[in-house]
């Protein structure tokens, strides 16, 4: 990740100049603001702002005239309880606001959460960094047999030396051909009086979808939540769910105790099907039952096994 | 529920303009299209179109030329794949329009559902009907002890039909208040030329919650089924929830794989806190939990175990 | 508009509770914050809480590393650059949250804005205030002749008077019967021991349209903005404008820059249609173009006439 | 643009699949249902399914029991003062889908409208086709200078084959490398038994923002209008614009009267700011203003003259 001096000299200015507000503050996430949390080989995730904190949920589900917030452990009760309800719209009382720079291929995965607000730095306008997303050798995976849309097995060392030089080679080679076509170097001066410099909203077709990006991307805690749940989950793609690793444990140092709710009733949850519960049902009544006679598919059988190991255990009927 | 002479009309001329089209048609619905389904005591829901079934989920799922869709039992497979995996996109792909006259409380709820296109009767414009909802006998109950949103025990007869009466003799009282107000009839006719016209925008102030309105609602599968979910809930209020058993209706004709699905995974799954999942997995495991160090709260254990009837009859630990 | 020790007393311990915050901050909102801004005869807005200011939008669509400002006229050049194309999204960095009290047929016309946060008083919970917004004598108007959704000439005195005698009289007594129906006073102790408490959710139904209800009310910036377009509007209806002029004056203070391009942009911009262009073209071109060649119906001839009011004083063609 | 027989008969077996509706239908649109309408080198739209007509829009405006429509020149008026006054709830009542084929930096500035649903293609699970936006010679242009974010004039013919050439080869070697690294073919078959077949999630990063994706978009009228105003616009990239376009002659085959009014008050209309009407109601009343007094950035005087030329014939003040 390469932070140009004057970026860094930007964001130490932006670090200095305290206020004094009346707002909620959070001393956790102040001392973070603005710097730089380093996500994959070139990108990273920096906290711009934020409103609100676990009491801002509170407050709104209580439509208080101050704060709103009672006993620590009358706090926390409420906020598990909105969490196990989905008593959801409290949870939109707090916003957060990131810069965040991530591969191209990344950022396409991520737009697709539409519920928040975003500002893409603009390749019609500026010129990209010559950065690129090269996976590290533990990253090279083959194609899953089981889940058809993610990695399994590694691919052997020399094979994936040869993927990774491939990868490094093409963005590099098409990298210095849109620079070429758009004829300037990256301070934006012309490279060569005699030619043309194309168009940037042309040029950037070339590049391949492992060049970084950047954006800002404002979204609410509730909205936030979800693209946790789906992005810090093990089917998500791994280049994803780097980022929202980071940004989860930002959300801990943000909104304990609506973290720990978060943990306990979404990411490490269990939803069994109607079937599932009458099997398991079934199970504590003392009663064995087939994977055959159960209505479960072989996946959800094999999963429902898997959360529950001691079921294994038990003889067969 | 009063339908005049005219609307009956326009609805049998709307029934009687068949045409051919290429795009999937669902029998069931064509049966009741522009029907009016009876809710509460003047309400009603009239399904007005439709776009897509079952096969538009899979057809985008699988993002195809043709119809998508192959074998009913893979077709099946697919849809409850993604339903269990929360891959909520195809379900947008099927969309329906509803007209729906419903108690203003009641709109109020229901307008919490931002993700939805809406078109009401305006009450600035014209006049509203002479229609209030009056709850039977058996709906007039306490507020509940133990849920602090809904209601508990009955009313006994005498107190309940006090209640009736009043909110009669109130909604009707306001409604002539209104009439003489805007100084008209229902059919906007002026009734006494030598008063003034007050305007309707400012008349209607005056009318009860218990008043009838009425609106064009049209929503995605997906967003209809998160409606559902919630409205169709034990926890949402009874006037609320016989429009969404109503509307579960049409959709278990609609989309009957997509019905069978989410009764599957959402209506009548179950989600387990992870430490609701720790105290069953203790059971199989026969090891014995109690309430005081399972880390649930008083409500969580009493849900489990009203999920989970055969743990009672285990011996406590 | 009433406000109980009890709320005063919170509303100061909130405003009594500064902090250090390295977040960009505004005086002039500061100075607010958490005051009451007293709407209609109960109503009233306060800032909870803001996140970013002018800047924010800068730095956003600058995708800055830091605060992103530069000369003040460049920032101004900006963002009314970014208002006049309607490049929207830099808007939605800057967010605002609200307290409001409101009637209930305000609040139906409210949250029709689907895109932002709310969180209403919740009547099935709690029991509601004994408010009731009852209009001042210069606002009893008839229905409009010309505009058919809202208020024309002032009805006389006499009848003005009788009207709210009426709107007083009808609130109060569905206030009494909704309070002897939940048996409860408003402090939530019972009134009498040998009675039933009703639900509620139920006994709400009997309240009028007038009844205040309170939310809390948290959006972004663009989107306050076409609120604000829609409801500051002349064509709003006047109970739900009086809150969006108040509004305005908050923008104001929050965001001049912003407020300043708003107002040039969009509030007292004038959209011209195709038909409308030719007809100014041709006037300008020394071409007198009469109502009946021009393309333009009735009325928007008129509102053309109404905003270049010269266009009348040139001869008819 | 690329069909395989398979597709060309998927398509002609949708379109041979008749059924009787009660529904709405629109003929011109069942002409075109499901056909290749060819965009680009190797892009197209398809109309999927739609919902409603323009009698739609009317329907719900009036929340009528029947079809809602009265003489043509009642609706078309009804349909122009929706649009004019931005009544834009009526125009979300009807809906269209489509299957659209674009390259990657097209389909990136697509999804930037959110209100849409979509389903894209998934290089997770599924291979991409091997095809690649080019360029035609004319397309070839250089970064405009007075507009900082398109095009300006053309590039010599000598170095737009240079770059046509270089945009090529760069998209194909990258193409032929992720097939090399995932090991298949096009068909799926492995290409060589002795090597791993990479994850197809990572190889994707090194195909070119060139190359070709699909979706499904559904979308309503008013969004689809919205994305219209903003795509069909001049200051659009043209490889977004050539969609756009096509699909402005889909809803002026759909909804005739909805376009014509969009034209007139949306496409082809003419903003003007508070200073611009003051500015253009002096010039009417024979008062001359010159730039320097008008309020007006230059950008924004050159504007004005070019929508009013006969301003410029005026004298000088």
């Amino acid at each position: 990740m390469t932070i140009t001096p004057e970026q860094q000299k930007e964001i130490e200015a932006a670090r200095s100049n305290a206020s004094q507000t009346l707002r909620p503050t959070v001393a956790k996430i102040e001392d973070i603001l603005f710097n730089i949390l380093p996500v994959l080989d070139h990108g990273f995730v920096r906290v711009i702002d934020y409103m609100g904190d676990d009491a801002a949920v509170i407050q709104a589900a209580r439509v208080s005239y101050g704060r709103g917030t009672k006993k620590v452990s009358e706090d926390r009760g409420l906020i598990r309880y909105l969490m196990r309800h989905s008593h959801s719209t409290p949870f939109e009382m707090a916003e957060i606001k990131l810069h965040v720079k991530l591969p191209i291929f990344v950022a396409r995965q991520w737009v697709r959460h539409r519920t928040a607000s975003l500002n893409e730095y603009s390749a019609r306008y500026s010129i990209l960094d010559r950065e690129f997303y090269i996976p590290e050798t533990t990253q090279i995976a083959e194609q899953s047999k089981s889940n058809r849309q993610g990695r399994g097995n590694s691919v052997d060392r020399e094979q994936a030396a040869q993927i990774i030089a491939l990868l490094r080679e093409d963005a590099e080679r098409n990298y210095n051909h849109y620079a070429w076509m758009i004829n300037e170097d990256e301070r934006g001066d012309i490279t060569d009086q005699n030619r043309s410099s194309l168009a940037r909203e042309l040029a950037r077709i070339n590049l391949t979808l492992s060049t970084y990006t950047q954006w800002y991307w404002k979204v609410n805690l509730h909205n936030l939540l979800h693209f946790l749940r789906l992005r810090a989950d093990p089917h998500a793609q791994y280049e994803i769910r780097v980022y929202a690793d980071e940004i989860l444990k930002i959300v801990a140092s943000w909104v304990p105790l609506t973290h720990e709710a978060f943990l306990d009733f979404r990411l490490n949850s269990v939803t069994l099907s109607a079937q599932a519960v009458d099997v398991l049902q079934a199970f504590v009544g003392g009663n064995r039952v087939s994977r055959e006679t159960s209505g479960l598919s072989a996946r959800e059988w094999e999963e429902l096994l898997s959360r529950f190991p001691a079921l294994k255990a038990l003889p067969n009927p």
